[in-house]
């Protein structure tokens, strides 16, 4: 895996969590996307080679909206960058780890991703990214 | 803040953690260290830029047996890197972050380390670290 592509951040709201995430990172927020599958709303911060994502539910049945009523704002997952997301769902599979979605789906920013099942991670929710084209 | 540093993940058996995530990220630990002052032995793994680091309690009254006593298992904080770890605690301070500890003090891998208090930042545990000699 290439590198830490991103780490999801969960925020009850997320106009004041980029302005929180601002300061601390001193950046800017420099993309806004909503990806209605998932019922998030999303804030990306840049940090040289690595990205913040704030994660704001955009329905009360979103998986963040459930993670922040059961454990409160906070780290939601990790996110790697792979070059060959199919082939590297292959070889997890193959060490035995759960993956969440058997096939690659659309996620925010123009990826292909998929999650591992935190229960056979260590307690961490892992993403896989794999880049569609090159963000300009 | 130049890019992410490495994630710290809380594990319960470093040895059997140090496997898993040797699977997961397709590597290898290549360091483990104990570090006496905060409770901890920690093991590193790489992905590109950014590390991985796993943080076993050495101690009962270490905050990582705090911890995964009162969460369980799970991604414990975020460390940014930056160049000047004093001038970067200045501005955070500023910015009405709290921090942990009013001067840097040592932290494993050879850094000066600060923590930002979690409820002034969202929820999320993040670490300032300033490398003191680059690593071999």
């Amino acid at each position: 895996m290439n590198k830490i592509e991103h780490i999801g951040i969960a925020v009850s709201d997320l106009e004041a969590a980029g302005s929180l995430y601002e300061k601390l990172l001193n950046t800017t927020v420099y993309k806004i996307e909503e990806v209605v599958t998932e019922g998030v709303k999303t804030a990306f911060l840049q940090s040289g080679p690595n990205k913040i994502e704030l994660l704001e539910a955009s329905s009360a049945d979103s998986p963040i909206a459930k993670f922040i009523a059961k454990k409160g704002e906070g780290i939601h997952h990790i996110a790697f960058e792979v070059d060959d997301i199919k082939a590297e769902m292959a070889r997890l599979k193959g060490e035995g780890f759960v993956l969440l979605n058997d096939e690659p789906k659309p996620g925010a920013d123009n990826k292909l991703v998929c999650f591992v099942h935190p229960k056979t991670a260590g307690g961490v929710l892992v993403e896989l990214v794999q880049e569609l084209v090159p963000n300009p």
